[in-house]
Order: structure tokens, then C-alpha cells, then sequence
């Protein structure tokens, strides 16, 4: 047994960010502090990239929710292991009965029509990821992050991947209002073009996955018992920081030669562990959009 | 906006227990104490299935590390998130020096010989999934557990799901001996048939979601203050505890028509939620097979 021992299994099976090079800043793009949303656990804070392109009355929804401080002492009321963490009011469920005065204020904030897909316009440049995807005629990237396709409807949507951020919704189409998600599991992919997917955690995915969780066959998920729910302790936009306050992240171009080596690293790893070639293919959601803090 | 709110998304999406019939006994099995490791951590209990059928050597050895007290002690010293949490004593990490005894111990418990496949033999029933998969010429099912088939080779094995259990290993094939990993993220696949996976996770992978973080850019995501790492508090076989001690499980029969029924729900889900109907299509490892405690 060599001394490396049982941890050199992985070594290349996972993304690691590349050394940062110095000259490789058109590789990589700054995440705009009006698409930073800052969600505070008690476990860590989450970042948030919301993406206009794909959901931007949903974006703007958002910034709104956060600058009136509406999510601010909610909870994450309804958390499936596996699946998602959801929070916000919690309308109709035991969450709502908790917050009668937020309830109340609902009516500020009117159901949102759907976005859950849009216009393959030229203007966004959709990567292939280069193999089929079981659930779209075609899978890949928008600036950074996972997308379908299909050209001959001429349709776009954002994948749901892990760390996906989406809203929530009744039964109609067009019913969200304030409540999101976040995917904590397995790609529910079922979900693509059904909600609206408008942003993504590029960090503290790990903090989502300590919230508690609700039983999912009780009320849903919904955690019945409100002291027993994950408060969200506040959210804010990081363009409403002062700007030494706050944090910057610059996401990897998903149309650079830089994310195409990234690719092709996870499609063919490192061949002193791998016993057997993998097939060469990669699972869209299996592929980490790299993301690196710069301070 | 209807009063259930939000929260009617996902009420068929997800595989929800179906209703305890008086008569469904054949469409469930007990899982075997024999077969049923306990893993306490500090944020509850975790219990795998073992599959001998897939890694019978490993199983082997997973119940004489369990009656050796082996991992009693040990830490989750290396845990990446959305990749895996591996538990053990971490040989020639950061982990091994913090155990000197237990290093010196190693000697008990030789390399295996790998398992990462086997024979497609008549005895394993394989359920095919049902439509194709991006990594495996056939998808599906056998006696609970994920699993990959090629007829044309014969071979069989089990697919790197969230929450598969499995040894990890050096460099070379044969060379896994005491550490384990649980898979906590999107489906691993390229660790199919690369790794020895043996068992899965039944129940309480939400405790496996809240352990401590390594950092996979420092020492392959080993935590290096052994102080910040959970511990694995203690391992058991629950064969080994008394009868009225132990959980009880069972497993729906993955040859059942009850599960067959679970799986035509996930790809026809609610109609009147459903905007736009799925693709009628399932990621193999985005099917949970159902469990039930017993008592």
C-alpha cells in the first residue's frame, strides 16, 4: 500500500480550479453585484447568481423581496432530503399561520407569469456540452450555467442541477410569488421548463445541505413544528453593500477553452486511477461550473 | 392564488411512500440484520444496506472492521461537497497521524481484491429500467439496489447513486482495505466499475449532508485540523445487537409491480402541476427505491 493510500482515489475525478494563472481574466467573468444574492444561515452564508437572461421579472422580484427585508426572520419551512430546500412564507401551509402579518403582505407582491423558458436568441451563446442528455434534445451552458435546448421549437431554459435556484408555484402556470427553492439533490430534471429556474448557488451549496429537513411524507415536507425550522436570518444584495463589504466571486466563461479543458479532463481521468476508461460522456449537472472567490 | 399555496409543486413529483396495504408484503422485503450496518454520527443515526451479491469480500470485511470496533473513534476526515464523504482512518493523509495505533493496526486488514463487477448470472434479477442511460448500455434495478448491465460482456454492477456505500482504494486495483466514502452528491458515475461500491444508504443520508466540509483545493479535501472533523462515533452490525435493539427495515421489491408503479409516476407526474409534461424518461440514480421502518 502506498503511503498516499485510499486518498488518491479522486484526485482528478474532481473539477479543481486550474492554478490561477495571470493572464487568464477573459476566462473567467465577475458576477455583478446586482445578481449577488447573500443568504444568511445560521450554519454559513449562501451566494446566489441570479441570471436575468433566463427569468427577469423573476430577478427583479427578487432584488425587490430583498430590499424590502421580506425574507428576512422566515424560515426554510419545507426541506426534502434529496430533493429541495424550500423557503419564505410558506403560503397555506404551517408555515403561513406563524406570520399572519407577512401573510398579509402578500398582496404587495402579485403572482409573477411564468418564465420557464425562453427564446434561443443569438445574443446567448449556448455551449453544447457535446453529448446527448436524456432529457433535452440538446444540454450545455449559458454563462455558467446549465441549460437546455431545442432548436427546432427555438426554446432555451435553465437546467435543474444542484444548487439550482427556482420559485416556487400553486398548480397554474403563472402562481409564483415570493417562495424559492434550492435543488439539494439529484437533478430533478422532471422540473426544467415547468418552473421558473433563475439563478444558482455558487457557494455554501454545503451550508443548504445542513438545514434541517421535514418528513416528506407529512404535509409535504413542510416541518411542522415552526422552533424546529432553519430561520433565514436575513438576504441581501450584495450591490446594496458597501462596496468594501462586499464579497466577490468571478465564475469560469462556460464558452472558454479554459471550460472545454475542464470537460475534457472529467470525460478522461486520470488513467494511473482509473482502471477502466469511463465512457466518454458527462452528465450536465455532474459538471462543476468553476467559481472562485477573489475576495 | 389557491391557499395551498406553493407548496402543491411538487406533491407527485416526488416517490411518495405509497400507503401501507395489509397485503403488500411481496412487494416488500426485510432487510438482514446481517446486512445492516450502523453508522452513528453526531447528528444521527445512518444505516446501510450491504449487497453481497455485488462485493461479497468487502461485505466481509465491512462486518469484521464493524465487530472490530475498527471505526469507532475514526473521523469523516475527508468530505467534498456534492462529491463524497469519506470516513475511516485516512492512510498517509492528514488523518493517519492523529491515529499512530490504529495506522500500526492496518497490517490486520490486507488489500482486497477488487469487485468492482461481475458475472450477469440468472440468479440476480435485474429489473431494466425502462429507457436508456447516458453511462451504461442497460440501467435498472437488482433486489434494491441501482445497477448497470452489459449482456454483451455478461457483466453486472452497481451504480454510484447518491448514497451508495463503497470502499475506497490506491492507485491500483486491488488495493482497498478500511476506508470507506458515501456518495453525497449528482451520481459519480465514472466511479462505475472503477470502485468497489457494496451497499447504499436506507436511511438518514441527511445526517451524512451536514458533515464537516474539507476543501478539495487542500489535500484532496482532507480536513486538516482533526478537530473540525466529525467523528464516527461508532459503527454496529445490527445483527450484533440485540433483537429488540435493532432498527427494522424493509426494502419494495424492485422486481414488484408496486415499484414499477413508483417508477410510471415519476415519468407521468401530476398532470394538473405538470405545465409540460416530462420527457417520459428517468436518470436511474433519480429514482429512490422505497423504504419503510418497521419499528
Amino acid at each position: 500500500m502506498k503511503p498516499i493510500g485510499a486518498v488518491a482515489i479522486f484526485w482528478t475525478g474532481l473539477a479543481l480550479l486550474p492554478a490561477v494563472a495571470a493572464d487568464d481574466a477573459h476566462e473567467w467573468r465577475d458576477v455583478d453585484p446586482n445578481n449577488l444574492v447573500l443568504i444568511d444561515t445560521r450554519y454559513g452564508e449562501v451566494a446566489v447568481e441570479l441570471a436575468p437572461q433566463f427569468g427577469p421579472t423573476h430577478v427583479e422580484r427578487m432584488r425587490a423581496l430583498t430590499r424590502a427585508h421580506f425574507y428576512d426572520g422566515l424560515s426554510f419551512y419545507r426541506v426534502i432530503d434529496g430533493f429541495v430546500a424550500q423557503g419564505g412564507l410558506g403560503e397555506g401551509t404551517a408555515s403561513t399561520k406563524d406570520h399572519p402579518k407577512e401573510a398579509a403582505a402578500l398582496k404587495r407582491w402579485p403572482a409573477l407569469k411564468a418564465e420557464f423558458e425562453r427564446l434561443a436568441t443569438p445574443d446567448l451563446k449556448f455551449t453544447p456540452l457535446g453529448n446527448p442528455d436524456l432529457f433535452a434534445p440538446e444540454a450545455g451552458h449559458v454563462n455558467g450555467f446549465a441549460a437546455g435546448r431545442d432548436m427546432k421549437q427555438g426554446r432555451l431554459w435553465m437546467i435543474h442541477c444542484p444548487g439550482t435556484f427556482a420559485f416556487a408555484r400553486d398548480n397554474g402556470a403563472d402562481t409564483a410569488t415570493t417562495e424559492f427553492y434550492i435543488v439539494i439533490g439529484e437533478a430533478p430534471r422532471r422540473l426544467d421548463r415547468n418552473l421558473t429556474a433563475f439563478g444558482r448557488v455558487i457557494d455554501g451549496l454545503q451550508y443548504v445541505q445542513k438545514l434541517q429537513r421535514g418528513d416528506q411524507n407529512i404535509d409535504n415536507g413542510v416541518i411542522q413544528d415552526s422552533r424546529r425550522r432553519d430561520p433565514i436570518l436575513r438576504i441581501r444584495l450584495a450591490a446594496d453593500l458597501p462596496e468594501k463589504q462586499r464579497p466577490h466571486f468571478q465564475v469560469m466563461q462556460t464558452d472558454s477553452a479554459a471550460f472545454a479543458k475542464e470537460k475534457a479532463k472529467r470525460k478522461n481521468p486520470a488513467p494511473e486511477f482509473y482502471v477502466r476508461t469511463p465512457p466518454p460522456v458527462l452528465d450536465v449537472c455532474g459538471v462543476p461550473v468553476p467559481v472562485r472567490r477573489v475576495r
